[in-house]
């Protein structure tokens, strides 16, 4: 079961096999050298922020707790392990007791993250953490790259509705997934009822052009609709002519009309217009939603007109041109042995290129200026300064192989709100430049 | 029941609820006004080629009949609609009886495409064939985009062995599917254990550098890979040195060693210096394979490396800068009742923008010139004419509700290097340009 961020709970398979085959043939190999229950740290961060990017936005963390729940292998994925020799008999016989015993920490979901943040911690023995490498990657890269760019665009509306309608555009169940990442950076509704159904998020919709072409006239399209979903419902005025069409809306549906929708020209020039229309037609309150190939651009262009929601589809279900982040998952220290009391070592790659990280396992904090604005990221492995000990950013999840931090969706969003507004206000600036804070290594 | 292309049938939950709001209040306002049973004909297509770009590929055909095939609404789902007043009650009551009974043609799985292509055909009641909207285009934009990325790839590495290994830089189940595309497009393998468990694709693996940083030495890691998975693995050789890596690794496998695996520096130079290194210790059998954010410019250049295989993720996953195609569903054709003897009136939206689309039943032909090369996409709505008749692209996919069409995934992988080698040789450039082929309605 999936815990849907204790909304609906809904049937989930197992998550195991969305795993990459060297992970099991590690485990393989560990097991028969007598490696695989060496004590181990696993960090997830990212190098770089995307290009451009002032900050990160951390999402996908529910659904992690999910995937680790749900990671177990049944009889017919053994078999097919077996079966297609992806792994050998002892390995499988292994597998098929696997559960994740171990513990995880990392930033709660919403928070804002820098290069190098420690955003999730893996501790275990080596086979049981590393088994979990790819499900979580693809989580976290996934969701936090739609996050990023719903909070760009949430920062560029000021306040306006934002309503999530990309499920056309990606994967069908991704989309899902970027309803949810929408939702924690800053959107209000979504079109995709999964969404809905899965995390609680409101669910709203307008209507399509094929619906007014279905009809004999646009006349009668709009009476169709208002009267069967009432005079609150939301009109699309630009199948034919947008000035003809509104004023067909209003004579139907009157004053009370809830709103209308643009979908094409020029979205800056038509809501003016459709402005003026409304109000001379005495519909002051029916609102104007625009739609149309919006990212946070087209949004922050459009700050001067009188729309009132924003429907937003390819770009951000594509993280407006960064569609995953560059999140990995590095074995950063570990012990000899499966003994506590044995020390973990930190442990580092050489890398040829700028694929160089740090080892050992790294708390973090943000630590604030005299104003109580962030101005830096401070990342160590060593004892927590006293100052920062109540800065620190990594929260517990997993104890144990139980999950501890179950919240609900609201709070990652109200977290993400709170934690955007932290940043110096250069964060909300959608020109491209440096990552907002520096990270501090001490 | 999912089909998985004939492979490895897995239990899928329902895919009604991967759908729009709006398609669904779009079908309570018609079945009110009495026009939700007009016959109807929706055609999914693209206004353009993401830019550059010189043609499509149409991947995800199977899995749209897997999801037409269980669009249906439970039990739960239908409360869900019913509590949150998605419909009302009587769009409650026939939602619960829905099951697609229409027809659908389209060009088969890994055809080409161009701007303008009908590349499915939906026919039916309008309720039946408006609700399919949503999921229909969440696949094939998905999917196409990958498998067009992949195709690219596929013809820059001139047949060199290609790895799908993204699944950790995309939401986990749009990874199956990438992994599917990118076989339809032209891969050979995948590290998907999920894509090998449902569609057959041949999985593999390496190692990573965790396992390396696990041991004690590189030699440790290496003796027990080899140990385990016997000399024909794959070694990881970039964690400290490479020179001292490979020598340590042939001392260990032998000159039967498989392959070595290079995932950072300057892949060409490190290749050549490899290769040298190999052969001068008798191992020139062992393969190279190479991997670091590779996309097809950067397989193209490593042309006259000596590299056996690339394993590529990030890029291949993403689509290569185009992760979602531009197709759209629209309404080209509705009669006035369900009356299969009331004509088909085309209909057709007047834009403000750049949205606008023809009217009519499309059927589609791609004219050889005199030396059997492609010349034109020719698209018409009226009689095909005589010389086109044997060349048309659209194939019966649905008949009546019943899926008409599967096929091994390896058919569409047949089928789409086929289509490929048809088209003029400036197709297989990977310089941006105009679409290979003009598209002509006629």
């Amino acid at each position: 079961m999936n815990s849907a961020d204790l909304g609906r709970r809904v049937g989930v398979p197992s998550t195991a096999l969305f795993t990459d085959q060297y992970e099991l043939t590690m485990v393989q190999a560990a097991l028969k050298a007598g490696t695989a229950d060496r004590r181990s740290v696993f960090e997830a961060f990212t190098r770089r922020l995307p290009e451009g990017r002032r900050y990160g936005v951390v999402a996908g963390t529910g659904r992690v707790l999910d995937a680790v729940e749900n990671f177990h292998f049944d009889d017919e994925m053994l078999a097919f392990l077996r079966d297609q020799r992806v792994v050998d008999g002892a390995t499988v016989d292994w597998l098929a007791d696997y559960r994740f015993g171990g513990d995880i920490w990392g930033y709660p979901e919403g928070e804002v993250y820098f290069p190098g943040s420690p955003l999730l911690r893996v501790e275990g023995s080596f086979a049981e953490c590393v088994l979990l490498e790819t499900v979580i990657l693809s989580i976290l890269n996934h969701d936090s790259a739609i996050a990023a760019a719903a909070s760009r665009m949430s920062a560029a509306a000021s306040g306006r509705r934002l309503i999530e309608m990309g499920a056309r555009r990606t994967h069908e169940l991704s989309a899902v997934a970027a309803s949810r990442a929408a939702y924690v950076g800053g959107f209000h509704t979504t079109s995709d009822l999964a969404a809905g159904f899965r995390y609680n998020i409101p669910t709203v919709g307008t209507s399509a052009h094929a619906f007014t072409l279905l009809h004999d006239s646009e006349r009668d399209a709009f009476r169709a609709q208002v009267d069967s979903l009432g005079r609150g419902t939301t009109l699309l005025v630009d199948t034919y002519d947008v000035t003809e069409a509104v004023r067909t809306a209003v004579e139907i549906a009157g004053p009370e009309l809830g709103a209308v929708r643009i979908d094409s020209g020029d979205l800056l020039l038509v809501a003016h217009r459709v402005r003026q229309q409304l109000d001379e037609l005495g519909a002051t309150e029916t609102s104007i939603v625009v739609t149309s190939d919006l990212d946070e651009y087209a949004i922050a262009s459009l700050a001067a007109a009188p729309v009132d929601a924003y429907g937003v589809g390819t770009q951000l279900v594509t993280g407006s041109g960064h569609p995953t982040c560059s999140m990995v998952y590095k074995l950063v220290a570990r012990a000899e042995s499966a003994d506590p009391a044995d020390p973990l070592r930190p442990v580092v790659k050489k890398s040829l290129g700028a694929k160089s990280s740090r080892g050992g396992r790294k708390w973090a904090a943000r630590r604030p200026d005299e104003y109580g604005v962030a101005e830096a990221e401070v990342i160590g492995t060593g004892e927590v300064p006293a100052d920062l000990v109540d800065r620190q950013l990594q929260v517990e999840l997993v104890r144990g192989g139980e999950v501890v931090a179950r919240e609900p969706l609201e709070a990652a969003r109200d977290r993400h709100i709170a934690a955007r507004a932290g940043l110096p206000m250069s964060a909300m600036q959608l020109s491209r430049g440096e990552p907002v804070l520096p990270t501090e290594y001490v």
